[in-house]
């Protein structure tokens, strides 16, 4: 037998430098999951009003920044020159179903462009929506780069390089003017040099670019006060804010967190998910960025942080928590629909008070 | 604005008791998410050959020991009274796709034994094999009790219940026979009473039962070299082995890491997964069990921590190494197919040395 010689000790139990467990997984009397993470609120002054966690590391933004990203569809004109409305400025915001509703919306908007399917970059993909997806493949369809849950931010890119008249195809590099300008809007709206950062190709083929947690949320918190902001800027800013908040099942689609929690906070709260366990979020009226990561880059678990960090805020009044209870302590069911447990927000965030 | 007067301190990172990091997600050069765990290697004599992190957490084994969980089907002379074959008792052991060769082979199974679809209390639940649920959307049909992942173990289930003339309803319960039989068998395997140990309920509506992480591997090590175990049990253990090993393709199906593992390692690893991220594997050559949990439940890290623990005891060959390089380290991709990052081990489980 190979090895038997060799007796020097293996990893113990990891002394230090961890992230505080946020959020546990239930069954029965025991915590059978847990899921460790970072999370900070910033105002719109750059000060840090609370954090768990490392709330300086470096992470992958992905989709939790599409607001940020849809900047330059506003702040170059385009989306006027297209007279583009709430659904689509919403889309170019969104991690959508590939529900009917969100997939024609893209159809067309890529006609007003005078561009097709075939002009998307994002990849073909079936939709995040199940029952969709299934009826999809009952009609013996396969899906298009239009399911894809980034079509809308893509068709917004689309639009922005058509308006600037650059050329469309490529528009996902990272060299890409249309990927240059969202470099400099980021720098901008974050604070910080992203020259040197790290990057990694995200799902849907464009980059993503690493940002500090607490940038994140500095970025988010501008974006819903903007006043600070070059005026062109803050208009901008304040038509996405208003388009998402008009439009909310058009950023993700049926039984979403981020639909749900927009929906029933109105203008009070704009959430975006990403991969990975990331999730950003804007309070225009408490002047708040949130941005927070799930280590291991669970979308459970992401969540149900995010309704922590909202309740500490206290944002959400009681009406809105028994509205939104399913996504304060998520329910764990079998296959025969019964409740065996939670995924519910520990002591470490649910206990804690904001510093102000 | 609510809270604004308060100023306790949030939670900090926290200072210890972590499992570690056993497995990253990178993607470009950074690493993007983190999976913590505990792994423990123990022999059938009882002794902890290797660990990493807490080896002696309670965790619920979830479908990692249904191969534990067949022994009665087969030692109750329930699986040679039926006449029952490798395909049937390594469905047994099964979490399958619900691919039609394990749907089709259960509902055989059952009518053999007098029964059908509806005397299964597991749920229904669309096939985990993608396709196969598309061609059954496409054929506008819903998925039954059958092609839940754990219909084999409940066939194996109901088939004891008939052999040993016990009501067959209500055989998911924990005090049914069926359910104290397997109770009473794992007690035996892993050495330890569990009459007080927390207990759940399953995905599949019976109870999983906390057992901790060495116990399990012990459990598994003795199933693979049960030869201390009385005769009929430990005829029962290598009859469920040589199943196991003859049919991988019913113990989970296309593309997945324990069909592949059995398959290419041949007789000398069982691997077993469980959901929430616990895997558990036997190696009979080497009289070992292994039994691993994913703190966060992830599936994508148990794979790659149960494949490093593999490498680690030096069961695989080059040959075999090469053969499942992409479970070894899981290719991470976009929608465009490119590849970019990969789901990978840590030092933390590479680095170490097994202990003998």
């Amino acid at each position: 037998m190979p090895n038997d010689t060799k007796a020097a000790a293996p990893a113990e139990i990891e002394p230090a430098g961890a992230n505080p467990v946020l959020v546990e997984v239930t069954r029965g009397k025991m915590v059978e999951s847990r899921h460790r993470g970072s999370a900070v609120i910033v105002d719109a002054g750059g000060a840090v009003v609370a954090h768990w966690g490392d709330h300086t590391q470096p992470v992958y933004p992905r989709s939790a920044i599409k607001p940020l990203q849809a900047i330059p569809l506003v702040e170059t004109g385009a989306a006027e020159a297209f007279g583009l409305g709430d659904p689509e400025i919403a889309l170019a915001c969104a991690s959508h179903g590939g529900e009917p509703r969100h997939t024609e919306a893209v159809e067309r908007w890529l006609a007003t462009v005078g561009l097709g399917i075939d002009d998307l970059e994002c990849g073909a993909q079936w939709p995040n929506h199940e029952d969709t997806g299934r009826a999809l493949a009952k009609a013996g369809e396969t899906p298009s780069a239009l399911h894809n849950n980034c079509s809308g931010k893509h068709a917004g890119f689309l639009a922005t390089a058509v308006h600037m008249e650059e050329k469309t195809a490529g528009y996902v590099r990272f060299e890409h003017p249309v990927q240059q300008r969202i470099l400099g809007t980021l720098e901008a709206m974050c604070g910080l040099g992203l020259g040197d950062a790290p990057r990694g190709i995200d799902g849907c083929a464009i980059p993503t670019i690493a940002i500090p947690l607490e940038n994140l949320a500095y970025g988010m918190a501008r974006f819903g006060a903007p006043d600070d902001l070059p005026p062109a800027r803050a208009a901008a800013c304040r038509r996405i804010a208003d388009a998402v908040a008009a439009q909310p099942f058009m950023v993700a689609g049926t039984g979403r967190y981020c639909t749900d929690v927009i929906q029933v906070t109105g203008r009070a709260v704009l959430v975006k998910t990403g991969a990975e366990g990331v999730f950003c979020a804007s309070l225009p009226e408490y002047r708040l960025g949130v941005a927070l990561k799930c280590d291991d880059g669970a979308k459970r678990a992401a969540e149900v942080m995010m309704s922590a960090v909202l309740r500490h805020i206290g944002v959400l009044t009681r009406d809105m928590e028994a509205k939104l209870a399913d996504w304060i302590a998520i329910p764990v069911t079998n296959r025969n629909g019964a409740h065996v447990g939670d995924v519910r927000a520990t002591d470490a965030i649910t206990g804690g008070s904001i510093i102000r």
